[in-house]
């Protein structure tokens, strides 16, 4: 039905009409006072967000352009890094590195598996000579399900002593704890479809002070992506090429939503939404994709066995306006994935399950009791 | 006044309110086939925008990630360029190319007259082993309201017979007739907040057959502007990385308004509108800043004798609510810029005629008959 899409993807994210009417206003010249004080505002916002007193910088371009600005201005041709592979943006940030020819050290896991943190821990205490220069790995997989134990790998990297640590957060953080300073994260890339609650096309790096150290050495090209003018135009609450101001217009917007909420109380919701999600599918028999007690507060990953699942994904979109993501690369047909990332409501999960449901039944293929996957969510949104 | 300001200035320029709309809309999923129908639309559109039957691809980022790509996707480390510099641009374009070890020469004019033709022709000449591999120049230099004469210097390179084109035409594209294919330009960069009539956040990258010959030659690395992935997915109707949906509503719509005018009559509204500037400014005793015969068809740079210019800028926008470009660099306080870029109508430049002529007159510094400014510029509308 036209203008009906309701988005459960993990981006783009369901957008509020407060963020699109933001949007949607003429823009105002980027070198103007106004837009500089919103500049200084968002950055603000934005520090709050990360938990860190550090810079926030501010990419117009996607997630990925903020996860490679984080890896090419803090390494140099050559260094070593270990690298976590446990879904396709594992995956992506080997190639990133390789594409600079950095000397990369994989640690895999099973699609829908974690990351072994003791993997982690063994490369850097076997790594006496220091050589690592970075761990760089992804916080919420996105592809699989998993959240990867950011905490304790940063635990071993600060306990290697000279390494960084470069997260991508894009899908984890405003979706779950990504206390930047304390758990001493070096970089946090993240992007704005995401649990910013925007339309895509505005990226973040945030970077420690190590980072900035890291910088000075870094020798690796770059213009566009290049940190050190976005932090000296930052520090005058400006930009150094023309950002993409009315997506700024929605992020002052979004992020002054997301204050007010509170930032425990956003973690508290996606962990609800998680659990009635996941408790939702196991009720009819859909088995989780993500390892057991692994699985994203953005997103859940189903496997169901023996069903097409883009069929069910497409029967869900054409019955029920409900947009789900399909599998990835070798998953296709194979898993769907419900997003419950930013703008989302007790409401839109309760009815993914209900649709997911209803569209099983009507395909014949619900295992279960009908309403059963409802009552279990219901039950874990108590 | 709020929600009055008028933006004259060449970027962001005026967004019309069916663009704004448009992006103000709900965000889709990018891998749907709604939004790929949007995708195969927009490309047809960008390929009649650029009079090419090549690849015009879409970055989210801005018009230097979109300059930046068309260079290092066709050279390699130690490729020896000649770079045109006589603004603000043409020296950007000379830092990119020097932080990817290019080996640059450049070919330089004083702030405010155009490049000479005759030194790229001797310099291509001279060129008799061959090892010039790309010319980059920026085709209307923003900074100085200067547009170059790019179908020349194209011709001198063809006659070379191995260098590329590459040419900056974020402040040309969609004001002035650049006929991609026809004059022979390998790549050709710009930007959606110029002649678009868009918001900034979108940037465009259009690719010759030699350009992607080169392409498989280049070393220099990349990911996010790495054009290979553009073009393999933009033949599948999609993007590499989650694009600017929201903003791509607005290509969508702005390039629709666009091909409903039509291309001759969009040029040659922008060059009445630079007509009238130029008549009305000369009309009151304000100087252009570009060379006679030489000026921008998007941008009007003024240089006030004896009278400071940001002074006159700021005084416009407090009283008249009109935003008019500064001068750039040393020539702040020397030069304004009128800009008449994109969804401009003959009304925008008859009043901001009448505004720096009202401005003139309350600072008590209007040199000649109140009104000249505007009889001088409605003649030229006529």
């Amino acid at each position: 039905m036209q203008d009906k899409l309701t988005l459960m993807i993990p981006g783009p994210t369901p957008v509020p009409e407060t963020v699109l009417k933001a949007i949607g206003r003429h823009p105002i010249g980027h070198r103007s006072g106004d837009f500089q004080e919103i500049v200084r505002r968002t950055t603000d916002q934005l520090q709050w967000l990360h938990q860190t007193s550090g810079d926030v910088l501010v990419i117009t371009g996607s997630g990925t352009a903020a996860m490679e600005a984080g890896m090419i201005n803090t390494l140099s041709r050559g260094d070593r890094v270990l690298c976590g592979d446990n879904g396709k943006f594992g995956e992506r940030w080997v190639k990133v590195a390789r594409a600079y020819g950095l000397d990369v050290e994989v640690i895999k896991a099973e699609w829908g598996q974690p990351l072994d943190t003791e993997a982690f821990r063994s490369a850097l205490e076997a790594d006496t000579a220091k050589q690592i220069r970075a761990v760089i790995l992804t916080h919420s997989e996105t592809s699989t399900g998993v959240i990867n134990d950011l905490q304790t790998i940063c635990g071993h990297v600060k306990a290697h002593g000279t390494a960084l640590t470069i997260a991508d957060c894009v899908t984890s953080l405003g979706a779950t704890d990504v206390p930047m300073d304390a758990w001493g994260i070096d970089v946090v890339a993240s992007g704005s479809q995401k649990g910013y609650m925007l339309p895509p096309g505005l990226s973040f790096v945030a970077m420690s002070d190590r980072a900035w150290e890291a910088y000075d050495r870094s020798d690796l090209p770059k213009f566009y992506l290049d940190l050190g003018p976005y932090r000296k135009t930052a520090a005058k609450n400006s930009n150094p090429f023309t950002p993409a101001v009315n997506l700024y217009f929605g992020l002052e917007a979004a992020l002054e939503m997301m204050q007010s909420e509170g930032l425990e109380a956003i973690f508290t919701r996606h962990s609800r939404h998680r659990a009635a999600a996941q408790a939702g599918m196991k009720a009819i028999g859909m088995p989780l994709f993500a390892a057991e007690g692994h699985g994203s507060p953005a997103i859940t990953a189903v496997a169901p066995q023996g069903i097409d699942a883009e069929l069910l994904r497409k029967t869900v979109k054409e019955r029920f306006d409900i947009l789900l993501a399909g599998g990835q690369d070798h998953l296709k047909g194979k898993v769907f994935r419900i997003g419950h990332l930013g703008f989302v409501c007790d409401r839109d999960v309760l009815t993914a399950v209900s649709a997911i449901e209803a569209t099983l039944q009507s395909l014949g293929l619900h295992q279960g009791k009908m309403g059963s996957g409802v009552a279990a969510a219901a039950e874990a949104l108590n």
